[in-house]
C-alpha cells in the first residue's frame, strides 16, 4: 500500500513536486476539475508524459480530508536517478565504475531477485528501460527485499544511448549471451563495467550487442543447460566482485 | 498431473515396484481389500512406511479399466538413490564428487531454481532430509526446469548420517554461513566437495556445522547483506566450476 508520505495533494504541491523530478507513480483528477491553476497544471503534466486518471470527488476525500484542491498525487517509491550522475559521482569518488543494465526483462520476481543480488555485491546502479520492462513496482521492492529502495536505479528514455553513454565514460560493455564462446572468468572485470543481462527468452537485444565490447558465457554441463536470469547475473556479479577483491 | 507410465496396478505388480525401491507417491486399496496376497502386500507397504488410502473400489475401476486386483501405486517421477551409490558411481568414473546439500530449505521455488543451477554446474547430486523439508513435488519439477526430472536426488533417513558418510569417503564438508569469515573463494573446491546450503531463517543447523571443514561466506557490501539462498547457491557451484576449469 501507498504510504501517506509517498502522496502529494494541492495543486501547487503537485506541479512542484513533478517540476522537481519526483518519479510519479499516478495522479488523480477530480472530474470536473477546472479554475486558475489547472492549465499550468495539466501543461507540466503532459510535458512530463503523465496521463491523470479522473475520479470521482468522493474518491478523494476519501483518501485525504485535507483540501486536495482536486488533484492526489502518489510519488513512486524509486528515485530514478540519471546515468551520468550516477558514473560521474562514482568516478569522483575515486571508484571503478559497477553497472548492471537489464534488457527487457520482464518478469518482476527475477526483476526484484536480481536488485537485491546487484545491492549484495556492490553495484552502483541498475539501467532499466523506460518502456516494454519492469518497473520498480510494489512487487519488485518486495522480491528485491527491500533493496530497490537503497540501489540507485536508471530509467533512461533510450537504453541505447544510455549504453553508448558508458561506452565513452571509458566503461567496457560486457554482454551475458549462452552463444558467447568466451568463458566469463576470462573477461577482465577490473575494468569499470556496465554488464547487460537480456530478457529470459531473447537475450540482450542485437542494438545493444553491437555495442558491446566482449560477450560471455557460463560453462554449463547438464541437459537443461539454461540458468535462470537471476542466477546468472548473481554468478556474473560475484565474479566482478572476486577478481576485483583479488587484486 | 500422474502420467499412466508412472501408475503400478496389481497385486505382484505393486509388491514388486516397492521392493524394488521405486518411489511410492500413494497407493490407492479399494475398500474391502483382502485374499491371497493381501498380507504380502501388507507387510511389503508396512516395511517401507507406505500408508495406503482407502477407497470405494468405483475409483479403482475409473482410473484403470484393466485388472488392477484392487490396488494402484502411484510411482514418484523421481527415483531417490542411495548417497552411498552415487559416490561411487562418481569415483569409478574418476570425477571429483561434487554433492549439494540442502539443510531443511522449505521453499519449494528455492528448491526447484537450486535443483537447475545445479544440473547446469554439473552438481553429481543433491541431498534432501526425508523430513521436514521440500520434496520432489510437481512444483518443484517445474520450477527446476526438469532439471529435477534427470539431477539425482538423494533423500537419506538421517541427513546426518549421510555427511558423516560423505566425509569418511573423502569428500570435505564446506558449509555457507553467512557469519563465516573464510571468502567462499579461498577454500580449496578442486577437492571432493560437500556443500551444505542451510534454510533460509535458521542457516545450516548446529549439527552439521560441526562435522563440517570449513564455513565460507560471500563478501556483501550493501545495506541488505541478504542474499537469496538459490543465488548464493549459484555463486558457489560457480566457484567450484571455476576453480576444477582453472586447473
Amino acid at each position: 500500500m501507498t504510504k501517506r508520505e509517498d502522496m502529494v495533494f494541492g495543486i501547487r504541491a503537485v506541479i512542484e513536486a513533478v517540476e522537481a523530478g519526483k518519479e510519479i507513480d499516478r495522479v488523480l483528477l477530480k472530474r470536473d476539475f477546472s479554475g486558475e491553476l489547472a492549465g499550468e497544471l495539466f501543461a507540466v503534466l503532459k510535458d512530463n508524459g503523465i496521463r491523470p486518471q479522473r475520479v470521482p470527488v468522493e474518491k478523494l476525500n476519501a483518501i485525504t480530508r485535507k483540501n486536495h484542491q482536486g488533484v492526489i498525487a502518489y510519488i513512486s517509491p524509486v528515485n530514478y536517478q540519471p546515468i551520468e550522475e550516477i558514473i560521474a559521482s562514482v568516478y569522483d569518488r575515486g571508484e571503478t565504475p559497477f553497472i548492471v543494465v537489464l534488457d527487457h526483462i520482464t518478469d518482476v520476481r527475477n526483476f526484484g531477485a536480481i536488485a537485491r543480488t546487484a545491492e549484495c555485491a556492490g553495484v552502483h546502479a541498475v539501467v532499466i528501460p523506460s518502456r516494454g520492462s519492469v518497473t520498480v513496482t510494489a512487487d519488485a521492492v518486495k522480491t528485491s527485499a527491500g533493496a530497490l529502495l537503497t540501489l540507485p536505479v536508471c530509467r533512461p528514455k533510450s537504453l541505447e544511448d544510455a549504453v553508448k553513454y558508458m561506452k565513452s565514460c571509458g566503461l567496457q560493455i560486457v554482454t551475458a549471451s549462452e552463444k558467447a564462446s568466451t568463458n566469463y572468468t576470462k573477461a577482465d572485470m577490473t575494468l569499470p563495467t556496465a554488464i547487460i543481462m537480456g530478457a529470459e527468452d531473447k537475450g540482450v537485444s542485437a542494438t545493444l550487442s553491437a555495442i558491446s565490447d566482449v560477450a560471455v558465457s557460463m560453462p554449463q554441463f547438464g541437459k537443461i543447460a539454461s540458468l535462470n536470469v537471476s542466477v546468472a547475473t548473481g554468478i556474473l556479479l560475484y565474479e566482478v566482485v572476486r577478481q576485483r577483491n583479488a587484486g
